[in-house]
Formats: C-alpha cells, structure tokens, sequence
C-alpha cells in the first residue's frame, strides 16, 4: 500500500477496502463493526426483538449542486439507503458540516433546504447538526448519520446469498455518475441524477424471504456484487445484456469508454432473493417510486469447478454468449462523486 | 450577516450563532433539533421510559497532534461529553473521516489508534465508520456521531438553572486552547490539551438534581454560561477569582493577552445545580477523574432591576469587587481549536 493516501482510496473500489482493511478495521475491532455491513445493528434494550441500525456516510461530491439532485439530498438519501438496506425504517439523521470560508450563505442554504426535502420525502426528521469552518475555497461538507429501528425478525445481511437465489436491480445504472461527470466536462446533456431515498420502495419487501440488499453507489454494480459474492461465499452469474441502462446514459459510455457496472448511482439498490418470492419483490418495485424498470438480472449459484464458477467470485455472460469474471472496482473511478 | 462564510462563523459564538439560526435552524425547523441542546432525546419504543440521546461533532483541528492528546482522542471525547451533558449512558458512536491526498497512512493510523483508547476508555463501541478522498495537503478532518441511552426519569437541559442554583466547573479552564495555541505559534510550554472523556465524573451526578450540564468547549466558559442563562431566563453571577485556572495557563495567558473564560476545554464540564446538592456534586466530581480543581465559581440569582441583574445575562464579579457583564464570545476565537 502507498504510505500516503491517494484519490484512489476514496473511489470505493478495491484501493479504499485496503485503506479500510489496514488502518481502521484492525484499530477498531469490534464484532459490530467487523460486519462491515451499510449499517450496524446493535442492541440496547429497545424490547420487542427491535434493534437499532446506525449508519454514518461523508459528501464530498464536486460540484456540490447538478442535475437532478446536490450534496444536501444526497446526503440524506445515502444515509437513509444505506438504513434501508438492513431492512431498518429510518427515524433519525445528524448532519455534520464542514464548510470552506468564502463558500456563499445563499449556498449553504440551498442545500440545507434540500436536506430538509428529502428528509421530509423520507420521514426523517434531523435531530443534531454541528458546524465547522476552515480555510478554503468555498466548497463544503456534509456528514450525516442515521438511526433507524430494525423491526423483530428481519435479518438481511451481505452474508445471506444462497445458490438459487435471483439478483434484482432495482433500476438504470450510470445516472448518476454520468451526470456528475457531464457537468464537471461541460458535456451537453440531460442526464440527472438519480439521487432518491428508497424508502416506498422498501417498504413492502423486506416482509419477503430477501437475503441480501445493497444500494448501489461509490463503485458500482460490479463492486457491490463482488462484495456480496464475498461475503456470502456464493458465486454469482448475471446477464450482461440485462443490465438496465438508459438510452442516454449508454450513449454517453460509448461516448467516453466508460462501463456502468463500475458507475456510482444514488437511488439504487441490489437486491438477492430466494426464488419463490423473486417475482414478488420484483411487482413491488417496479410499482414503488423510482422502481419502474426494475428488473432480474442474474442469480446465484453453486459453485461448479468444471464449468470455472469458484465462490466469493461475480461473472457476467456477455452479449456474445461468453463468461468473464467481474472484480471490484480498480483504480480511481470518479473521484467526489458523492 | 456577510454574504459569505468567514472564519468566525466556525468559532462557537456570536458569529457561529448567526449561521446556525439564520441558515439552519428554519431550514430544519423540528422540536428536536430547535431545543438547541448538546444532545438530541429521541423517543423510539425503547421501553421503561428510557430515550435514546444523539448528538454529532465535526473536528478539524490542527495540527492534528499536540501535547495531550490529539485529533482522534478529540473526537471521541468531544461527543461522549455531549451525551453526557444530557444524562445519557453513552453507548455507540460512528466516525466519517475526510482525508486529503498525501496524508501519511501512519499520521491516519495514529489517530485512529486514539480513537480506539479514547473509545475504550469511554465505554463506547465504533459501530460504523466511512473515508472519503478529497484533494488537498495530507490533512484531515473526523466526524463522530454518538447515541446513548437516558435512564428514565432523567431530565437535564439547559433551560433548566433556578434562582439559588450553584454553578460548578469541573477543572482548571484554558489549557486545551493554550496547548493548541502554543503549539502553532511554537512556544515553549509544557501545558497539555485536557482532552478527555468525562463518564467517571458523570456517572453518579445526575442522580442528583442536576438543573442544566454543558461542557465547556469552543467559546469557552462565558459562552456556555451566557447560553444557560438565555436557555433558562435566569441571571448568573460568577466570581471571577474563583474560576480555576493553572498558574501555567494564567501566565499564558498573561503574555499573550488572552482571557480564560472565552478559551475553549475538551474536557470540562460546567454544572448547575440546586443549592442543597451542590456540595455533593463537588465532592463527587473532586474524586472522579480529571475532576480534582472543580470548584463552585457563582450562582443563579434573581433578576434585580436595581441591582442591575437582567434575565439571560451573566455577570462576573471582577476580583476589586467591580461587576461587568459577561456575554458570548465576539469576533474568530482560535480558528480549529477542535
């Protein structure tokens, strides 16, 4: 590892897992964190078989505002997906900001006043806020950190895949990475971002059999399946071609080489399912806000050495019918893209 | 207001003040938040009238190592005390750390080896944690998130002082401020920054009745008293001779011209306390540790128009027997002092 921290590290790739792996998880090892799941779950003596999930992510995005969405809303909604995720409902966020001397009031506000918007679309209320400032060039930010409860019995983990079980992603992949890039490259575009708290959407599947659910963000697609496929000692296969991706967003990728498996998304999730409740979770999607084209794009299997598949591994059958594996994210991918 | 952020709006007082009402406080206007306290109570289905406390702290110190202590060990006291200003048991805490390129891997890890005793030292738990990149000089910035758990029946807030109460500070003030400041301006002194957690000293007082609790960090003594004093529509009268102060950091403070009470702690605590419990408190927090300087400084009155006492004022009498009013601190304060 470099001895210094590069941009590298923040790309949520494989960079970042040895910043993370080699500094903090060794330092603060302790089994709660050790699961290195979107949130913790802990158990203080809230009755009834409930738990608490806690959950704490920084915005750095650059530029802090862009099409679709700015740093305030999606502070708000990675903080409440990443709740999501382990089937918690979403009480609670704290922001913490940083903010540049020299960064506009009118700014700041702007984003606080979509911080309280997507709060509000998520049911969140913000109960403590904290400010600092320090020398720079007027950028800012924002720290959140979510509290939700864990209804009794839900238990969705990165460890739950099982051969059989079917991959749903919840909707197009690249917005909003595309978007990001496109107003960093002046790029003439129309491409918003997809920044989204997933709570409709969430609210009626975890009720199902879900093994695991992750929101797709720093990383992407390929990154977080890597992750589950890992976690889970499972091997994963999916269609390449069945990918959702808009029109748009294809174009801007073969435009500037880029591959949306590897593309950040704000409002996105994946999801492993047994495959008797697949089709149900897949009706509850697509009906919810901003699941509409949701869809199956793969499944889990057991791991089969004649035909190559190994656990802890991803493949994808590309469009001509041929396997590759797929690793986690390399290198820097977009730097600030949340 | 300016139309920009500038650096003492980062300074715990007047300024800061200014930011927090005019920009976030209507923005996220909710009955939690507008209480305005070190800790948020939050109410989740937690049973035998206990609540769940929240509080979050940004710190961006620098240097980020000085004498006694450092920016880890900071960030972990900075929020246990918040909790524990509300009575709550701190219980879990979370850490998003901002990194600049070209920080040293060892410089990250050290901090986070702080962090880990300060955590232990505590009785706290890292529950979640996040990094993210950012261009810069190899500095870096740490966002914690606390929650804890108030037993049932405690209520300590700082609307809460009385005519007659004792106010109590809880050690000598002035040599966290003192050590950072030396530090930067390189001046020889052996003063150390009095970062610490302060469970030990908490743990038996708010049996007690405890009318308000506040630590006393950024703006020092005389922007914690004069915010009480406005929370509670109440007068306070301190002795100026009897606030404690080293004879180190009084003689730094006479160089440099600086005034104890507006020099921000990471490790004090200021209490208010009706009079018939306050030599109890005295005696507890005298044997706890760090509390070995804690002395009564003053008291609540009520308000007299003809001796001059308003509601939502402090007044200190000076040591020729003089009175002049003590309001929050003005101006920039020590930029980055946590």
């Amino acid at each position: 590892m470099s001895e210094k921290v590069t941009m590298s590290m923040g790309s949520g790739g494989r960079d970042s897992d040895e910043l993370v792996l080699k500094v903090f998880a060794d330092t603060f090892d302790n089994e709660i964190l050790n699961a290195m799941e979107d949130a913790a779950l802990v158990s203080p003596d809230i009755g009834m078989g409930e738990r608490l999930a806690i959950t704490t992510d920084s915005f750095v995005v650059t530029p802090e505002f862009f099409r679709g969405g700015d740093i305030g809303r999606l502070s708000v909604c990675g903080t409440v997906n990443d709740l999501l995720m382990r089937g918690a409902v979403p009480k609670y966020i704290t922001c913490g900001w940083i903010i540049e001397t020299g960064a506009p009031i009118e700014k700041i506000k702007k984003a606080a006043v979509s911080m309280a918007e997507a709060a509000a679309e998520a049911g969140v209320i913000i109960v403590s806020g904290d400010t600092k400032v320090v020398d720079g060039d007027g950028g800012f930010f924002i720290n959140t950190t979510g509290v939700g409860v864990v209804p009794g019995g839900r238990n969705i983990s990165a460890s739950g895949a099982r051969p059989g079980d079917r991959i749903i992603v919840s909707g197009n992949l690249g917005d909003h990475h595309a978007a990001i890039l496109s107003e960093r490259m002046s790029i003439e575009t129309d491409i918003s971002s997809d920044a989204a708290p997933l709570v409709e959407m969430c609210e009626g599947i975890p009720e199902l059999n879900i093994h695991s659910m992750r929101d797709i963000t720093r990383g992407g697609l390929g990154t977080v399946l890597k992750e589950l496929a890992l976690s889970s000692d499972a091997a994963f296969i999916i269609n390449e071609k069945d990918i959702p991706v808009s029109d748009k967003v294809r174009d801007f990728c073969a435009l500037l080489g880029l591959y949306p498996i590897y593309m950040g998304n704000e409002g996105k999730l994946a999801l492993i399912i047994s495959p008797e409740d697949a089709d149900e979770a897949l009706r509850i999607i697509k009906s919810s806000k901003y699941g509409e084209n949701a869809c199956v794009i793969g499944e889990v299997t057991e791991p089969d050495k004649k035909a190559g598949f190994e656990t802890g591994c991803v493949y994808g059958r590309t469009s001509i019918g041929g396997i590759r594996e797929i690793d986690k994210l390399m290198g820097e991918g977009l730097p600030r893209i949340c």
